[in-house]
Order: structure tokens, then C-alpha cells, then sequence
């Protein structure tokens, strides 16, 4: 029986501030819509998909940040997509900030989630690899608060049967570590759905920043490889408030190749029919883990370091 | 103080089966030569530097297969280099085939040592991910006996204070395997050396074979970046008794960028001077360890299969 599935890369161009989730939400209906047309049977939506990249600004104000949180989903903004969803029998992938409101506390995630095209959440996944730092440091053209604003998943990394495969998510920065991919491998993962926003100005480093490009997919290239994964990538790109935001957005194939890439910087969806059973091109040869790797020295990998 | 080290990539031809290990040797001795002429520090000789790539092919005799490996080192043959080393004042790394002739037993393993300027050797490497097969495979154009000929390395990946920082080894196989680069960069590697023999045919795929060039840099350079380290990588290439072997040795910066690739398939030196100092730029900032890393979530990469 084919494994042949039918991918979305659903890119989004800039959200403005003053853009409403609603507003959000329509663009990602009509390019679901869009993908329908294409024979797609699962679309992959960016990080903080509903909002702009809020992280990029200091803020005193809880609720003020709060407001940038989602406390369901599906909520009301959301519904749409869910409808849509089972509308079309299409899945999808989203990045969002979720907020736990618990009765005694509350915690604040940098969260996506698998739907299926019955509308179905099949899993949840809360950022791992928090990029940034978490004190207001007025030296930066803008901040990266992310360690502020959320609270690391603890969860770790998890995959799911769905969509006819063993399916793995993660979020903008876990995709430079290459602990992240051979995590969801070593569950099986053959597909690995992935949102980011990621700045083309590095702070610390500026010097660097020519290099955005070749980093995002470098890392990618050698997870999928290494890993003998898909890999499907989507950027929020753009200038955004002031700050311009890597597009670039590609699915990547179990040889580490880019097979389809954004073009622009505006929504745009990208497609590829990934087989999953290629998967097994590498991961039953090269990298056939049960025969080459050896975990028995890779104590210090997994050593807690504090 | 400056930690600008000037290393020399010292590609190899192929070195045919009746070859003798002095004149393999003697090749080397004149790449050390013109090293000297160029300022270089630190020479970097590929992988079984010293003869044929013997497992290419099935050997039922022991004697014939401990034909190509060294009792000791320095040995006759080998002692041409370490004399050279001490003459110019410039360090190598080698890579041989090592017996260990024990009263009891005797061990086989894929080699390399690391060797300073005054002719000393500092620190020896025992190739941990040994790939091929351990049987005879007639269906092959070629065999890739590692797993048949050696043991796989015990030890696991050291580093050691020379040359003016802290350097890993790796061999060949080693390279495709991000737990590599991470076990050496958990230790203070700044400076990976690695020796390489690959075929640009891949028998159980033979579809990728394209790729081999593009496989071969992409998990460098992707190791050299997600670990702010320099990687120096050295082939042996060229048709070697039938077999194709890929060249492109290179030496990659600590951005993960190419800055010196050869661009023959025979004898080449390429040179670059490596600030060691460059891997701040990354391990300070966006892979910054204890900052960023989550080990308590990467328990199954270090956990035995077996």
C-alpha cells in the first residue's frame, strides 16, 4: 500500500501588531483551501502562527502579554480552522502560545498541535529549546524574550501514528539541535513538522547574520538526513513590525535534499507528495541505528549538566 | 595571546595495492615539506594513510589481512614522519590500521593518532561507528569489511590540550553521526581532525550515489556549526584499484562555512589558518550548552538498544 502523502507548507508573511487573530486565521483558511485544491492532505502553519512575534518587544505588563495567549483551542478565533479541517478533510499543524490557566497557577508554553482532517487534535507538543533570554537588555534593536515569556516543555519529544505514518513535531529553534531530531527518530518519527520566526538580525552576533539562510536549512538538511526523516519547515517571514523575519520555508526529503522552497516572503503554500516509505532508503542502510550507533559512549549527551 | 594555528589539509591520491608503505610515506613526507613552505603548523593525513583500502576486499587468510596493519608506530616505515615532524616542528594526525599483538589475544582496530611538533605523540583515536558488513557479500562490486577486519573502538571520543587548544579526533564513518561531534564538543573540542576513505558508490543504494559529495559536507558542516568547531577533514581519492573514491577534503570554520576545499583527486595540500578563538562566536551565543541544551530530555539518544 503507497505511503505517498500529499504536504502543505503553508508559509505566512508578516502579522502586524494590530492584526486580530481572526484576521489571522482567514489567511490560513484560505490557504487551506488553496491546498485542498492541490490535492493536500496535511498543511503545516508557522510558530505563534496567530499573532505577531510578540517575543521582540519588552513587556511589564502581564496581562499585556497574556493577551497574546491562547486559553483554548479551539477557541473561538480557532474554530474556524477546525472547521475548515473537517470541512475539507484536511489536517494541519499550529504554533500558538497556550496558557494553563490553572486554579493556583499558570504556565505559558510556546505550543504546537497535530489535527487531523476530521478536525481531531491527535497531539500536542510544547517548545523544548527556548531561544533568547529572559531579562529586558535595551542594547538589542529588539528583544528575543522567549526564555521570559514561556516555560520550557517538559514533556520532551513525542511521536504519533497519523496520517498513514509515525509523525514527530518541534518548534523554530529545536531545529538547531540535532538532539531534537534524533529524538523523534529513535521514536520512529518519519516526518518531522516544524513552524518558526526566525530574525535575519542576530544581536549577539550580527556578524553572522549573511548566514541566517545557510544555518535554517544546514541544520535541517543534516537532521532529515541523519535521521532519514521528511522534514517540513514554515516560516512567519517578512518584515514584521520593523523587523525582517527568514522566509525560505522547504520541504526537505529523507536524503537531507530540499525538495520544494518558498519563493517570496507573502503567504504562499509549497506542496510535495512525501513517500514515507523512502524513509527506509536510509534508515534501513547508513544509518541503520540497531547496527552503527553506539549509545554506550554517548553518556555525556544525555548527562544533566547542573 | 593569538590562537591562530595554521593547519594543512594534505589530501592523498590513491594508493594502490603494491604500493609500498615507504612509498605512501615518502608522499607524505613531501606534503609535510610543502606544508613547512606555507607556514602550516599542523598537517592532517586521510584515514588507513599507509596502504590500499584493504576492505574493499574479502580475505580468507589472517595473514594477508594483518598485511596492512602496524605491530607499532613509530615503525620502520613510519618513522620517515615522526622524524619529519620534529625536523620542520610540525604536528600531523595519521590514520593506520593498529594490531595489538598480546600474549593472549590480538585486537584490530581502525586508528589514528595525533602527533605534535616535537615528534611526540599525544593522544590516539580508535574509530567508534565502523561501517559495512561482517560477511562476505559477492552481489557487491566491492566489499566495505570494517565491521569483519576491526573491532569498534572502546574508548570513545577523547580530547586532548595541543596545538594551543583542545582537539578531538574522528574517523571517516564518524563524520555522519551527529553524537560525534557532540561527544567532542562536550569535552572543549575546538578543532576536529578527521581522515577519510569513501567510495562514491554505495552498493545497497546506488541511487544516492549523487549525493555521496553533497552527504559528505552537509553532516560537516552541519557538526562543524552546531558545535562552534573547526572540522578539518582530509580524503584519500581518486580511482584506487578500481574503486572511485570522493575527494573534496576541506576544512570547515566553526560557522559551518567551507573556507579551503581541494580541488583535485590526487596529492593536495589546501591551508587555512584557524583562530580558535572562532568557536566563541557560536558556543558563547545561539549554542551556548548549559544555557540551551535540555539533556534531562535526551535520555534515549545515550540509552543501549541492546
Amino acid at each position: 500500500m503507497s505511503r505517498k502523502l500529499m504536504i502543505g507548507a503553508a508559509q505566512l508573511g508578516p502579522i502586524t501588531r494590530s492584526e486580530t487573530r481572526d484576521q489571522a486565521v482567514a489567511r490560513m483558511v484560505a490557504l487551506m483551501h488553496q491546498a485542498k485544491a492541490r490535492g493536500v492532505e496535511l498543511v503545516v502553519f508557522p510558530e505563534l502562527a496567530l499573532t505577531t512575534f510578540f517575543p521582540r518587544w519588552y513587556f511589564e505588563d502581564q496581562d499585556a502579554i497574556d493577551a497574546f495567549f491562547e486559553r483554548e483551542v479551539p477557541g473561538p478565533a480557532t474554530q474556524p480552522l477546525f472547521d475548515t479541517a473537517r470541512e475539507l478533510g484536511i489536517g494541519f499543524y499550529l504554533g500558538y502560545a497556550e496558557l494553563v490557566d490553572a486554579a493556583d497557577s499558570k504556565q505559558r508554553y510556546n505550543t504546537s498541535i497535530l489535527v487531523d482532517g476530521a478536525g481531531h487534535i491527535v497531539g500536542k507538543y510544547r517548545k523544548v529549546h527556548l531561544p533568547g533570554h529572559s531579562e529586558h537588555e535595551p542594547w538589542r534593536s529588539f528583544q528575543h524574550l522567549e526564555k521570559r515569556y514561556f516555560e520550557p516543555g517538559q514533556e520532551g519529544f513525542e511521536t504519533w501514528q497519523a496520517f498513514g505514518g509515525t509523525v514527530g513535531m518541534a518548534i523554530c529553534n529545536d531545529r538547531r539541535w540535532p538532539e531534537t531530531y534524533r529524538m523523534l527518530a529513535l521514536q520512529g518519527a518519519e516526518l518531522m513538522l516544524l513552524g518558526y520566526n526566525t530574525p535575519i538580525h542576530y544581536p549577539p552576533v550580527p556578524e553572522h547574520d549573511h548566514l541566517q539562510g545557510f544555518h535554517n536549512h544546514l541544520c535541517m538538511q543534516a537532521g532529515a538526513y541523519q535521521n532519514g526523516m521528511w522534514v517540513v519547515a514554515v516560516a512567519k517571514a517578512g518584515r514584521e513590525e520593523g523587523c525582517e523575519l527568514l522566509g525560505q520555508s522547504c520541504i526537505i526529503s529523507p536524503t537531507g535534499e530540499i525538495v520544494a522552497m518558498a519563493s517570496t516572503l507573502g503567504d504562499e503554500l509549497i506542496t510535495y507528495e512525501c513517500d514515507l516509505d523512502r524513509t527506509k532508503e536510509i534508515r534501513d542502510h547508513i544509518f541503520n541505528f540497531s547496527l552503527h550507533r553506539r549509545p554506550e559512549l554517548y553518556g555525556l549527551i544525555a548527562k544533566p549538566s547542573r
